[in-house]
């Protein structure tokens, strides 16, 4: 079933769609009368919704639907900014898609890559429009946020959390396998956890050190070299299949 | 350091590097002699290898390096094909990085795209390409194959495996949680696995009957929408985690 989030206000129940969920639901989706939809409340609560009116486009609540497909650990993923435009684009995808709930890039040292301060709103707009679209279509109950910041420093202090690690393609090849499992062994639910991954290139010994000083764990993600893009999104799904599939063995 | 997948004859451990390899190399890379690069022979060893000429481009074998970033596990992935020409080549590319020993595409009932017999060969030689050069890059021992199949019969005929799963969307709305894991569990070292995923819009129920006849296991993955390129890469990061890192729990 089709989901939107939304914001505006309720009446007795009733809801008027903004404009672009309006434009979505009447116009691509051709809905009518009758038709249900999921609607994400401002509590991050599902509710089950019927069309009342398609002009203009309208909903009822009717209930509650009790479901949560969050992770059980509010995740942030803290990328180094990849070379391409592209990349962004796909990691904010997909990242939502897999759960994050806070998705951000910095300026490493070895970003190719820099945002002109003043067109990162716009650019941090476009990609929150994609995790936005992405909460939708993956049934989230949250919409991520997207994040910018133009150097590490900053980027660590504004994400404190339980558990912080650091995919670390050195970790890798000394053949670190076990880290990840046991921060996600010590891990409780509803806690946070911050993983940073590097730009094309890597980290710099620099910037490992600093974050290890930090108290940042280097993790392993496996034998194979991940790129940049690829990494934060094996990361995330390790995450849920240790916390959602396989938790009889936690 | 760089990796190439060489098939040329070795005489007293010299190779002469093909045309695509040269170039890289030379051209690209502008190697010198006495550059060191990692050879992969046709026998799937690492091999340390040092330039000893550039025109013609010749390198030089050092020695075996008995490195391996093969998962425990020969996995198949078997995707019905997506809708755009783009997710072909993101499932190919990322699922080589994430350790698939084979990469195959069928025409599932609700695949939009459908290949003209003439040019798959074409299609298919071009995301070999992918696949060949990915696992270059992410260091693999192994270039998957890539395959393609106009139906799921001859797909599910010529894709045995000690284990066989679907990713089906019922069996996670269900609240089914451990079936993966439960596979994972009970294979064993250099067992494969076959994994089976739908294009947009799902798998038939009717597809699925068939394949549970068939003896193959609904997984779901977790309480989110995963689109269809998505799922695989989810899946190969899951067995990664659970054969590679947390290996203490198996």
């Amino acid at each position: 079933m089709q989901r939107y989030f939304i914001e505006e206000p309720i009446q007795h129940g009733v809801i008027d769609l903004p404009g672009s969920v309006a434009h979505h639901l009447m116009t691509v989706l051709r809905a009518q009368p009758g038709d249900q939809v999921e609607i994400v409340l401002n509590d991050h609560q599902v509710y089950l919704a019927t069309v009342v009116a398609t002009k203009p486009a309208r909903v009822k609540l009717v209930k509650p639907l009790h479901r949560n497909s969050e992770l059980p650990f509010r995740v942030t993923v803290l990328c180094g900014l990849p070379k391409t435009k592209e990349k962004p684009k796909l990691i904010v995808q997909k990242a939502t898609e897999l759960g994050a709930d806070r998705i951000a890039f910095f300026e490493a040292t070895r970003s190719v890559s820099h945002w002109n301060p003043n067109r990162r709103a716009k650019k941090l707009a476009r990609l929150q429009k994609i995790a936005d679209g992405a909460a939708e279509q993956s049934h989230r109950n949250y919409q991520p946020q997207v994040v910018y910041y133009s150097d590490l420093h900053t980027a660590l202090i504004a994400n404190p959390a339980d558990q912080r690690v650091v995919a670390w393609e050195e970790s890798a090849k000394q053949g670190e396998t076990s880290a990840l499992h046991q921060v996600l062994t010590r891990l409780h639910l509803g806690q946070s956890l911050t993983a940073i991954f590097g730009p094309e290139g890597g980290l710099t010994n620099q910037e490992v050190k600093q974050m290890k000083n930090a108290g940042i764990i280097p993790i392993g993600l496996g034998p194979r070299i991940l790129r940049t893009e690829t990494a934060p999104l094996y990361f995330l799904a390790a995450v849920s299949y240790a916390s959602e599939l396989a938790i009889n063995q936690r």
